[in-house]
């Protein structure tokens, strides 16, 4: 078994408030981070597949295929996008780290072949990631 | 002449948009930044003051002192922020990183005694930053 | 289950001497880093928990909270001190990053409800790092 | 159990090329990686031993000794090289990053005493890496 | 005067080599980096350009375009090759990163408009760098 | 004129006390820095030459040159130091990030044959650091 990883990164905006709080309630909890008008970050999503090497390309998978899906999948709908708006597969979804992070595993997971998915890395500033390995 | 330069982070939410262009215009000429729900990053601000040393501390300026400056001054203000609604010295300006670099030396430069303001340093993305040098 | 790490930085004096052996033992067995006029390092701090997300906030632990909580128990013992002489939960312990992540670990953990302490990586430099898991 | 990571860093040419095949079909797999000419990276490489601390070191292992392990075994090598012709351990390998991470293993393993070996972790890029953790 | 730049990278194998000295006249002055099987390294370049802002858009140049212009001038030319033998600018000149940096200037100076170029930033590797300015 | 870089890191010991003023104004003008047991940090060190390139090498001067320069004038004195106590060009100084800079500059220039010294940049933290451009 060999683990293969792939960093994509993308900027969007978003808030985290909850809508069945008020507003106090969501500035108690989530702190500025509640800021109605929003406030962004540098995402730097990181994705594990494992596998067996193919002895013909001594590949896990193409990395370039692998950073293709990523984009197509998941790159192409939340970059320069808000994540509480425009996203399809956050509909009703808090964008904190850890939901975004189960979010983008499912997104992907449906779509590998011949992996499996390993890990969901992701960065919201240089301080904070999330990791996410499945119903594990 | 000794140079001194300290980092500080911000999470913000931003668009580019003129408003004396229509959408289209905006999207032809700002593309994906022009998104009307917003986009956010990760910035990185360099703030660089140059001086003599302090024979009796060795210091062009205490780091720390310099680094609550940048804070009360800006980082107070544009952190978790929406650079084109919350910001008080943003008001009527586009904030492409160009402007808001130019916006933080005004700020800043009023409130250091001592010490020249050299360079303001900001990074949008790891692959993206400006700076301003005032007016030279 | 969804792991959260947080990264907290500090800056500490230290010296790895075993005052059971001699200096020229000491010497012999580590080197440079034995000078008895102490070295020091930029530390690099990450804490990792694990936890279900809680479905109000989606997270695992505030980042914040998390944050605090190491600075309270680690970073304020820690920063700016000398690692063989200044730190309560260091007493009598020989300050190898090895050791101090353990310890580290120790002082975390008795403090973290509703959520599970994973791992303590500690980076020494940028060229060296510790993980520990637990006694596991 | 603790954990210990040394990083070391080489410059090495290479090319993606299995001579099976034509240059055709080598191109529609590999890409501009492909290139007859070769291309080259600067390779990140950490390596991870496991074991208990030494009561008199604090050690799992002292990470000179292990450093200058991979320096004798690893870096010596292949620093300055090209994967595809130089390299004893790398004879008749295609040197993807998964198959030179395996083949580092198998190097360092037979030389490693009193510790396990954990993990080769190899960055071709800063936006790919590899992880092989033996045959497990 | 703001200042605008762009980091791009891109991957190369090279060595260093004079074909007027003999190879161990080469391996003298040029150590390993002379190999004749080649090496490589992952080039970082940082393209910095100096004007006005743009009151419309608060663009020097619009980040997007100057990245177009250097992946079609420069990276479409140098990406996977190897700097000895593909690269048409190159041609006759001994691709040190010193040589290699002045050659950029001189391709892309001659494609900007309305901004001028202020320096070409090279990085090699983590350690070392260039910096040309040019003809001053 | 070409710029050329070298980076080297160094760990080291230091505290920032003056010691014509009593414990109580250090810690008031120093804060934890002036701790009296020492603290310590990771430096990076950038050393910036200029000069023509050599036409027969394309260097401005071998970068293996200057790192062991670097090494033997500075790293081998600070490395693993205390820079109060141990560092022969640093007696009587106090060794604030410009002042250590400033020595720095004195002690490289003098070695310097061929090329111009222009800046010494030194990083204390990744938030903090000084450039010294000489006597200008």
């Amino acid at each position: 078994m060999v683990y293969l990883t792939r960093r994509e990164r993308f900027n969007a905006a978003h808030k985290l408030y909850n809508p069945h709080w008020d507003e106090a309630k969501n500035k108690e909890i989530f702190g500025k981070c509640a800021n109605k008008n929003w406030h962004g970050h540098n995402y730097h999503l990181y994705v594990t597949v494992k596998g067996k090497t193919d002895p013909n390309t001594g590949f896990v998978m193409n990395a370039k295929t692998l950073s293709d899906l990523i984009k197509r999948v998941v790159i192409d709908k939340v970059d320069h996008s808000n994540l509480n708006l425009d996203v399809d597969f956050l509909q009703g979804i808090l964008p904190s780290t850890e939901n975004f992070a189960k979010a983008i595993w499912h997104e992907l997971a449906k779509h590998l072949v011949g992996v499996e998915l390993h890990c969901i890395r992701l960065h919201e500033t240089e301080n904070i990631y999330v990791e996410y390995f499945g119903e594990v």
